[in-house]
This record gives C-alpha cells, sequence and structure tokens, in this order.
C-alpha cells in the first residue's frame, strides 16, 4: 500500500442536528471524516478512527471514492457507532449538546498501520490527549505533527493536554480554547504564549472572523473568513479548516511561513464549503475547480 | 482659508476612563477629536464641534499643531463641555458607561463655516442623526459623504438614521450596529443589506477582528485587525479607524474597490496606535514614519 501523506486520527461518528431550518439524523460526522473529507481534494489521506458494524456501506464507499485510505478504520463487530445530537438555535459558533453516546468510541485506542507510520504527516484530530500521545508514539519521529483539541480536554485533562502540545509542531485551536488554555484573554498574546511550548506555529481559528497563525521569530499572519451568506449546519467546519490547511502543506511538502499563509487561505475556503450544507454534503457536489475558483475569488478580495 | 480636504463633524469631550491598568481624568476625548487626530496624519481636517470655555488651551493647541483646522470649533462662554465617564473592567470590546453630562453638546447644531462647505468630503461621526443631516444639508451636492453612528440612534431614531443612511455614500457600522440596524445576524447578509440604501459602500468594524466593505456589484473585502498585544484604552478605536479609512480616500482623490482595500488597512492600523494608550495620546508621539512602517509590516503579515 501507498504510504498517505496524512495520517489522520480522530472520531467517526453519526449526528443529529437540529438547526433553525431544520433537524436531520444519522448524519456522517466525526472530526477525522470532516477532516479527511476536506483534505483528500488535496492529498491522499489514511484516515484512523473506529464505528460499528451498524455504519452504513454507503459511507464507507463515499470514503473511498475520495482519496481516503481506510486501512485505519475498525469497524467494530455487534459494536454501535459514536452518536452525537446537537443544536445551533440562537447561535450557530456555539453548539448545544443534546446527547453524546459514545458506544464504541469509549474504547477507542488508535492502531496505525503500518504503512502510515511513515506518513510525512500526523494529523491529530479532536479526540483525548491520551489518544493523541498514543498515535504520536506509533508514528516515525519524522512525521509533522499537527493537532486540534477542544475545550473538554482543557477542562478535564489540561496536563496531558499540555505534554501533547510539547511535542507537536503546529497547535490549531480556535479563540476560545487558546484563551481559556493560555488563560490569556488577549488572543495575540495567548498565540504567542502557546509558541512556548516549542511548536512552530500556532493556529487560532475565529470561525466568521478568519484565522490567525503566530510562529517563531514573531511571524504573524491572518486571513479573514471566506464570505458566506447561509449557514445551513456549522458542524465540521474547524475539521473541515483545518484539512485544508494540512492538506495545503502536505501538498506543499514544507512549512515555510509563505506555506503557512497559503494554507490558512485553504483553510477559509473549505470552511466556508463545508458550512453550506448538512454534514459534508456540499463536498459531494464539490470539484476541485470550483475550490480554485473560490480561492482565486478569495485573493482578489483580500 | 484654505478648503479643507476633510469637513468633519462630532461630538468634543472629556473623559474619565477607568481600565484595570487604573483611571484617568478629564481626558482629550470625543468622536470627531479622535477621528481628526488620526485623519490628520493624512490630510487637512476641518474640524466642527462645540466645547465649553473650561475646555483647555493646552487641547486647542495640541490641535492646531496637528493638521486640524479650528474655526468649526465653538467654544460657548460660560459653557461646560461634554463629559463622559466609562469603564472596560471585565471587556475591552464594551464600554460601560458611568455618566454623561451633555453640558453644551445638548444644545449642539452645527454651523459649517463658509470655506468648509466645498470639502470634498464630509465626514458625519457619531452624533444624532437629525445633526448629521442638518449638516449634510449646508454641505455642498458634490462632497462625498462618509458617517458613523452608534447603538444608541438605531434604538431611539431608527427612522432618521435611516434618511441619513440614504444620503450618504459610505456608511461605517461596527458588527453590533450592523446587526441591530438591518435585524440580520450574518454579517455578510447585513453588510448587503445596507446597500439597498443606495451608497457605494457599507464598512463594517469588528475590533479585534478587522473590518470587512461590502461595494455595489457584489465588491467585498476584508481585512484582519493590526495585532495589538496591550490594549490600554479603546476609547476611539473606531473614530481613528475611520480618521485613517477617511483620511486615505481623501489622499486618495477616489473610492474605487482598490482605495477602499487601502484605506481599510490604514483604519486598522491607525485604530492599532489609538488602543496602546489613553485618549488620543499614542498620536502625540507617532511620526509619520512610524505608521508607514507598521503600514508595511501590516501588508507583509497578510
Amino acid at each position: 500500500m501507498a504510504i498517505p501523506k496524512i495520517t489522520a486520527v480522530g472520531s467517526v461518528g453519526l449526528d443529529t442536528i437540529i438547526t433553525p431550518t431544520g433537524k436531520r439524523e444519522e448524519l456522517l460526522g466525526g472530526s477525522v471524516v470532516h477532516f479527511a473529507v476536506s483534505a483528500s481534494f488535496l492529498t491522499k489521506v489514511g484516515m484512523v478512527g473506529v464505528a460499528g458494524d451498524d455504519f452504513s456501506a454507503e459511507h464507507i464507499t463515499f470514503l473511498k471514492e475520495r482519496n481516503i485510505d481506510l486501512e485505519g478504520l475498525e469497524l467494530v463487530e455487534n459494536g454501535k457507532t459514536f452518536r452525537w445530537t446537537g443544536s445551533y438555535l440562537d447561535d450557530f459558533n456555539m453548539a448545544k449538546t443534546h446527547r453524546t453516546d459514545l458506544n464504541v468510541f469509549a474504547d477507542f485506542q488508535p492502531e496505525i498501520p503500518g504503512a502510515y507510520k511513515s506518513s510525512p504527516i500526523v494529523f491529530l484530530a479532536n479526540i483525548a490527549p491520551a489518544l493523541q500521545l498514543h498515535v504520536i508514539d506509533q508514528m516515525d519521529e519524522s512525521s509533522y505533527r499537527i493537532c486540534d483539541t477542544m475545550n473538554l480536554w482543557i477542562d478535564i485533562t489540561r496536563d496531558e493536554l499540555g505534554k501533547v502540545f510539547e511535542k507537536v509542531d503546529i497547535a490549531i485551536m480556535n479563540d476560545g480554547e487558546a484563551r481559556s488554555f493560555t488563560g490569556i484573554d488577549n488572543l495575540v498574546k495567548a498565540g504567542k504564549k502557546m509558541l512556548e511550548y516549542g511548536m512552530d506555529y500556532c493556529v487560532i481559528k475565529k470561525g466568521e472572523h478568519g484565522a490567525m497563525a503566530f510562529g517563531k521569530n514573531d511571524f504573524f499572519t491572518a486571513v479573514p473568513a471566506y464570505p458566506v451568506e447561509e449557514v445551513i449546519d456549522p458542524t465540521g467546519a474547524g475539521d473541515s479548516f483545518a484539512g485544508g490547511f494540512v492538506g495545503y502543506i502536505a501538498e506543499a511538502g514544507n512549512h515555510k511561513p509563505e506555506s503557512i499563509k497559503k494554507a490558512l487561505r485553504w483553510g477559509s475556503v473549505m470552511g466556508s464549503f463545508n458550512v453550506s450544507d448538512f454534514s459534508c454534503d456540499r463536498f459531494r457536489k464539490t470539484k476541485l475547480e470550483e475550490i480554485n475558483n473560490r480561492l482565486a475569488e478569495f485573493e482578489r478580495m483580500i
């Protein structure tokens, strides 16, 4: 098997989403799914996750038809897939969780297939920091490490998350997480503080306000969000952003400041596609040409 | 007297500001003061406002030494200058008003000096919409009209504010005002909605998240904020933004989309200077060269 350019590890789930426009049940979701679908427009992704045998063949076919290798997707016999129900009724920036059933995800111990271990990039999507560390241990030393996280881990496993930050090359967080983890309200200071963990870059996502990146030697860049008039479902927008960002770095083959700037634009554009429909449905009908056109339009705008 | 490139009308006040770093009393403030000090780095400003005879000669000297003409500043004998006390204790994005004494500002009826009436640009800083309309009536038809506003006028004089929007060429608002005035939560839709009033552009300021501009034929551009690590006093940041934005347009001599893009960068940079000290004190020690260096640095960042 070919070595994927990116090995990505995270959650695989079935989401029930309630928005002002309606309720949709059992949609394909999970952090690594949204990430992989987005990144697959740019490069080959090896996906590591777990699902139950109720995970439909249709989803598997959809993922396989993209540039996604599923050797790392464990399907547990007689197991049920992770399920999440959430709503965005008052605020598209913050989901309200109604119900979480971890199911097979409760015992997830990511095992990295042999061929994945020498991927040039490993992406640790939002999962428990202990699992992120377990993945780092299995990957070749030479893999470039990029992680995401969520507030839950800051609240309940802060020390382990700190260990992840010490080991990664790039940390991607949202603004609330950066503030909460560093205890610093000013995002410029918070971003710089993150660099003290030794990483090359810290990327702070700000939803409709775009994203910023901080690097060594006072490197700073920022990008506004690609303007979206109609948000249908923001679930997975951050993962899609990460997919565009990491996918671009994988294809560029380097992480120089110039590549980081371009990668942020890819992230912003891929996030804008994601929110325009439920689940990752917008990507089902998206062609690379359309993405390139939007990127060119975005360059002109800014 | 030479015709100023910009005639600017707004409040002149003495501010008492409480922040986590301390309390400062009777500082030079007011929307047109912050605007004029910022714009004066770029062009000649004719300032129209009112103060009492307690307005210190020191302030007048400071303004005159900049590129600001004070023929339009009325000093009311035996009158007291407008005073405002506000604090930023929990949130630098939102001032809490402790006390407002309108004093001479209560009876302000802006009278535009003859030489100002043919200014190529009139800037209507945050004052009551009725006064903004009164200023428009006095200016030559050919003056390019740019206005700012605040939430108070949306709450209490919405219809008159709508008339202002029908008559201006550019409206500058912040994100909360754009949402509140249009009743639309999505800022991209809200910005486009504003164009229905017939204006050339609507600019939406987002504080630490930068600014966006919407124009005819689906013109859109956005700029992140210049990164500021230490906010000392945000009072007047929006007015300083407007000063850089309008000042650049005055100097460019046109309002083409390319000029609007550059004007947003000027706005962002001038706002970043303003917040770095109390009142407009940071501008007292700022040289044009320093501003140009920051602009160049900002271009490289983004």
